[in-house]
């Protein structure tokens, strides 16, 4: 017999969802895990058999599956988490939310907050999200350090912002910020500029070339409110989706959060440009902003991947909640119970939400040779019992706090409900020390 | 300095949320108890002043209320959580639901159901239910044993069911189980006609009177499904609640869950009879039954409560998640963030779910002279990190799972997540056998 061959880590005994082409379950499975890549995926005796490993990690009665994909996030913003809800938008943005961050956002705030979302996030299984917000390299600097993966993008606007008075400023603080995190196993900088309501079209332009020349990823929220459209449409005389196609500013590099208020013709050109598109259910009923038409988006055969937008919106960053929530309102807003199917949701939840991004070249599935970010799901619960369907459970009745264990690039980041790369007490009393300051812009003070 | 008065149980430390009339909250609180009942609710050091406890409890840290109401439950169908999900309804019941209860529901399937719900409704809350299903007198003892307070209803329809054949043969079971449980501390016995559409004009008002003989509440499901509207029209000329008006069924001791298609006139009757109304978000969506225009009832006067519905329509027993998705749900359909906000929510889940089930002189809030019936709920995890109004942030942030502390009538049920009054092990284990055996059932066995 020949000497087994050596990997890292050897995951072994739970139920591996792969998420493959193939939407293959394997009972009794096994992940062979070299460096931060996946070496093989099978069963727990094929493995044992093939590989000789430096560690093993029993994930009995557990699910194993991708790691979670946060589409769509300000991660900065949890220290915002319920400072003022249940407001009107105008209310709710221009009185709390705008002077809340303008005397309060700097690189502390940015850190600390950003901090505080991959503690949550983490517990609830994400292992990849896509972020927006200002002071953008404090936040790789937090992503990196706690070994999340992430597509960070600074934010561009015409506004005076947090970090850059105006866009000319935040365009060289980006282009500083593409180069010095290029080429960084986890951190993927990306250029973000806000919606097209507060991006001119030379902000817009300025952005895309500028990520076009680093090859950096664009992120962007399209079509997420009523006014955003008429506004396009008085102004452009075409959608927001029409106006962004027309000047060259979609292509496969671009993301775009919400994509709510659109037509066929909408989804055709989304699709046609390769755009990646992320609903935030959560989000988009809390604010009332209007229901994604997902369905009509996958049955073009386009992908959609799922997000929680920032706490200040939802309040939480748990894709569990955000599965549910997708489900269930599509069934209502179609009153159809079939409508999005339990196993669509967790496509979008790992590798629908990887096509989004356009990163299902590495993450999304448990497959040889992509990265290893996945997570062991609990499913013991009294909540959880019986099961009779992975993905129901997943999607129905399974929780962000039922996640157990999280690995990104093959490193553990949480270990039966323990963080390993994170201070969490120390996180939590710098977020309360935040509170006390904030308190004075809450709805309630 | 006259002696201190002697009490049960003194908790401490925590904020109360009374949900009295003036919506005080406490910081740094104190509840005091003697036997089932709240003695004292007001600040630590007023009470540890006055009262000299047996027993203390440190509650710092957490939010201190009362305990949740679920207004609609089925609690023993958790054994068909996740048979079936995203069918359409006829192809659900039909080919699913209905097949797999006649041939599986009976009193031993009953036990395990029901404590498996005890087990996950209590860890997430829940002191008090409304239940409807089949050997209620099975789920009457096995609440009893686990210390639940429930309002459990004996199902009665006009086609033959897993305990009684004929409605004359449930008359006549429930006739023996209201007798057998009158009286009861915590099991208030009710009569549950299922609906219009499986019970005919005579098994509504021969259930109406026999509740109305031994003072029982009566359950049943109202204005579900659009089918059920347009077959009343049909039949009798009006709406479900017209119909059920005109015969004399309504009253203050009915309670109807869904009341979704409802008008105007339908909610002036529903208020003119006191029918208490429970609201049941994630079933409605996952069904696509529709939307409750529950602001509608709050804006006519009219309580509302809050219910899972059972967990093969749901698929979760969880009280926070209604919240959470009953505030958004109102949102969307009216296009207003404004609408339903937490405090609305966080009522309808205590003090207006109590008084949905007429159950308000007994529970809902936390006042001297109603039943101790109070949760502890952790606020240190980081999804629930900052904090600014404490009504946002069990609506939008806090999770069932952050409930960490559970007393009904005085007595203690779960301390620190340790359940003491089920062998949860035993139940999960017995759970899961029911699982083999029901596999067969399954959409995807």
């Amino acid at each position: 017999m020949s000497a087994a061959e050596k990997v890292d880590l050897l995951v072994t005994g739970g139920t591996v969802l792969t998420m493959n082409a193939g939407r293959e379950l394997i009972r009794d499975g096994a992940v062979a895990i070299v460096g931060d890549t996946i070496r093989a995926v099978g069963t727990r005796s094929e493995l044992a058999a093939k590989f000789q490993p430096t560690r093993t990690l029993d994930a009995r009665g557990a699910l194993i599956l991708p790691g979670l994909i946060n589409g769509h996030a300000h991660a900065a913003m949890s220290l915002f988490r319920g400072l003022a809800d249940d407001l009107a938008l105008e209310d709710w943005l221009q009185k709390h939310i705008f002077p809340a961050e303008a005397a309060n956002v700097n690189e502390e705030f940015v850190a600390c907050g950003t901090r505080l979302s991959m503690l949550e996030m983490l517990r609830a299984g994400i292992t990849t999200y896509a972020d927006m917000y200002y002071f953008e390299d404090v936040v790789a600097c937090v992503t990196r350090e706690t070994g999340m993966r992430g597509i960070l993008g600074e934010t561009i606007v015409d506004f005076p912002a947090p970090d850059n008075k105006t866009p000319a400023d935040a365009l060289r603080y980006t282009e500083k910020y593409l180069r010095d995190w290029e080429n960084d196993p986890l951190v993927i900088p990306a250029v973000a500029p806000h919606a097209i309501y507060t991006c001119c079209e030379k902000t817009l332009l300025d952005s895309a070339v500028l990520a076009r020349q680093h090859g950096a990823p664009i992120l962007i929220h399209i079509s997420e409110a009523p006014f955003e459209i008429e506004a396009s449409k008085q102004k452009h005389g075409v959608s927001p989706i029409g106006y962004l196609a027309k000047i060259g500013f979609l292509g496969p590099d671009v993301v775009g959060a919400h994509c709510i208020w659109v037509d066929a013709d909408d989804i055709a050109l989304l699709k046609k440009f390769s755009v990646g598109c992320i609903h935030n259910p959560s989000s988009n009923m809390k604010l009332a902003s209007g229901i994604m038409p997902v369905v009509d988006f996958l049955d073009a055969g386009h992908p959609v991947g799922l997000a929680t937008d920032g706490a200040a919106s939802n309040n939480s960053q748990d894709i569990f909640e955000e599965m549910d929530t997708a489900a269930k309102l599509q069934k209502i807003a179609r009153m159809d119970p079939r409508a999005l199917p339990a196993i669509q949701v967790v496509e979008m939840a790992t590798i629908g939400g990887a096509r989004a991004l356009h990163l299902d070249r590495i993450v999304g599935s448990l497959e040889p040779g992509k990265k290893a970010d996945l997570i062991f799901v609990d499913t013991n619960g009294p909540h959880a019992t019986p099961m009779y369907d992975v993905y129901s459970q997943l999607v129905y009745a399974l929780r962000g706090s039922d996640v157990k264990t999280v690995i990104i690039g093959g490193k553990l980041l949480m270990e039966n409900h323990r963080m390993l790369t994170i201070d969490e007490e120390k996180t939590l009393c710098e977020a309360r020390a935040y509170q006390k300051k904030l308190s004075g812009w809450a709805k309630l003070a």
